[in-house]
């Protein structure tokens, strides 16, 4: 037996000791499931429009791309979704990618190297922790929203270029980051603030233009927005959006962009007919706010800024228990569990979502009041 | 002004003086180019039945996964997509990420740590190299397939978890790797070998089953293969295959696979299409060599062990002139600059595609032809 065979066995054991072993559960098409797992909360990425822009994308362009965007990968489709995020959360700019977490990757990698400074909120994302590393800048972790932290790791940072790092929602705890404090420091030190707006883009601000926008921010030289189009708008892929003088930098230097096939033509399609979607129902993401704030305060957790609910549990095996006993009648949450937790605490992850109607929603939420008391104790 | 918009003008203007400032040229769906530059080897992605599957795919499944592979982002098409790449390749059990740099990123990281040691060939491709670095294992760069080299870089591992990183066909020079030769120095040492098909799946060996199994590799425990299913597949995505327990491990490890949202029904179902597509057509990859080996001769540089023809070039300047021309005579080619050569060489990259007919692909052959005469001086 090989060191490395040895080493997996290990690996399994460990996590199988711990609760933490995980597995695939392919879903079919035509299961009947109310999914409160999924991110897609305002059921886009089964509205009949995008459907159709995706499917007449896929026979019109092809299956893909066919290469890096900087060679032939960029098609008008391309263009024209870049247009449109940049118009409508208001910045100069966007560069799609073919992941969010591409998208992470990207603007930290091209903004800081080993002479910058990069301040992280303790919660950020695991792309941004990755992207952190990957640039080799100096990390300071500050205290999760802890604005003062901030300014003091950055009046220590000298002459260096300086990126602060955070979530408008963070995807965990679902609390809302400061940030016109935030971006107050930032402009102070002339540092930059990047948001990601994973959770924030078709949820939060006027029309779901997201937090940078509705905190007015956006178009201010010290923030850098990024975003997923996985989420709200239902499809895959993910975006920078800022000035015109960055999205160039990130063309010519971001390694993620550059080496990568660009994102295939039916997702892109989507995402552009998902954001036509959101524009022309401009009060449908304030509605995740009110049916989530319903659920929350029955559950007696606290409400989300964003669209997940956050459902603390005694231990990683009751998340799973709870999460079977929902899905046992009829609804999907996710669960929580580490390393995907910033304080090792498991939790039901449980996401609101308009696409559903009224019965099946009230359903789903009488299902959750019980499960939940059942194994939590009295909420 | 900012300290960012003077670094951002400061960039721009160095690589403009260099020759190397890039911009994004939008391509649409009804131009008529023999597309050269594209990685579509094959012509699958738009082949008929692989659009077809791909638009079915969105109508059927929503235009996204809806969430991470682990929480509900596996459909029934990823899981018959990773049993028939399995069984194409001839491994125990495959993994289908969103991107090939995602599979890369994936695979190195959730094998290789701070304790680990991780020896690469001077010429993988960039998601190899930023793998590496986002590791942190001690990492020991080998000039270009040298099999002693890695093998005195082995010897000095002690007892640390080792990865020896390579491509099948490297993806600027087109060469091969010496892959018998790598494979039993790693078993020597207990190393795991980890082989980037991007350019070898679909192109190299039986069928175009790639490298790995043309050397009777596929199921060596210390060999892991990656792969990419947007360049011969036509889609958009990427894999890594090898034992259960690998990709088990990944699963539950890997932090690109984990934070990240499954690939989009639409392209999951083109490369499971392609691949059928492949597997009734088992000659058409062999027509690759035949016709690049025809155009490297004509052109008077080395044959490609794939389906990319590096064309090196006087300077960066220079390339991008004679992309333009064969682009005003309707061929369009792609150019290799820095930060993309290992070298420094600027290059024209040229794909050999067997989805062209033969009068369009003789008349791209004359095209290059006097093409890069003109601007190289004779070949």
């Amino acid at each position: 037996m090989s060191t490395w065979a040895e080493w997996f066995a290990e690996q399994r054991a460990g996590r199988e000791d711990a609760g933490l072993q995980r597995a695939l559960r392919p879903r079919a098409a035509d299961e009947d499931v109310i999914d409160l797992a999924n991110n897609d909360y305002l059921g886009l990425s089964c509205h009949p429009e995008v459907r159709r822009a995706a499917a007449d994308a896929a026979l019109r362009w092809g299956a893909g791309a066919g290469a890096s965007r900087l060679v032939t990968g960029t098609t008008t489709l391309h263009a024209e979704l870049e247009r449109e995020l940049a118009e409508f959360t208001d910045h100069e700019a966007a560069l799609v990618f073919s992941t969010g977490y591409h998208a992470n990757l990207s603007a930290v990698t091209a903004l800081a190297d080993k002479q910058s400074l990069i301040v992280s909120d303790a919660h950020v994302h695991a792309s941004l922790i990755d992207a952190a590393r990957l640039s080799r800048a100096a990390i300071e972790v500050v205290p999760h929203n802890d604005v003062a932290a901030v300014r003091a790791a950055l009046a220590g940072a000298g002459g260096r270029r300086a990126l602060v790092l955070t979530e408008s929602v963070f995807s965990v705890l679902g609390d809302a980051a400061p940030l016109p404090d935030l971006a107050e420091v930032c402009a102070d030190h002339d540092a930059l603030l990047v948001v990601d707006e994973a959770h924030g883009l078709g949820v939060v601000g006027e029309g779901g233009r997201g937090s940078v926008h509705a905190n007015g921010m956006a178009g201010d030289p010290h923030v850098v927005m990024t975003a997923t189009l996985s989420k709200s708008l239902g499809a895959m892929g993910g975006a920078v959006l800022g000035s015109a003088a960055l999205v160039d930098h990130l063309v010519n230097r971001a390694r993620p962009f550059i080496f990568d096939t660009g994102l295939a033509p039916a997702p892109t399609a989507a995402a552009l007919t998902a954001l036509s979607c959101l524009r022309r129902q401009p009060a449908r993401p304030s509605q995740i706010h009110q049916r989530g704030g319903e659920l929350a305060d029955r559950l007696g957790v606290p409400r989300s800024a964003g669209a997940v609910l956050s459902v603390p549990m005694p231990s990683p095996q009751v998340a799973i228990a709870a999460q079977a006993a929902a899905l046992a009648e009829g609804v999907r949450v996710g669960c929580f569990r580490p390393p995907s937790v910033p304080d090792g605490i498991s939790r039901l992850r449980i996401t609101t979502h308009v696409g559903l109607d009224d019965d099946r929603w009230e359903h789903a939420v009488d299902v959750l009041t019980h499960v939940v008391k059942d194994h939590r104790g009295s909420p």
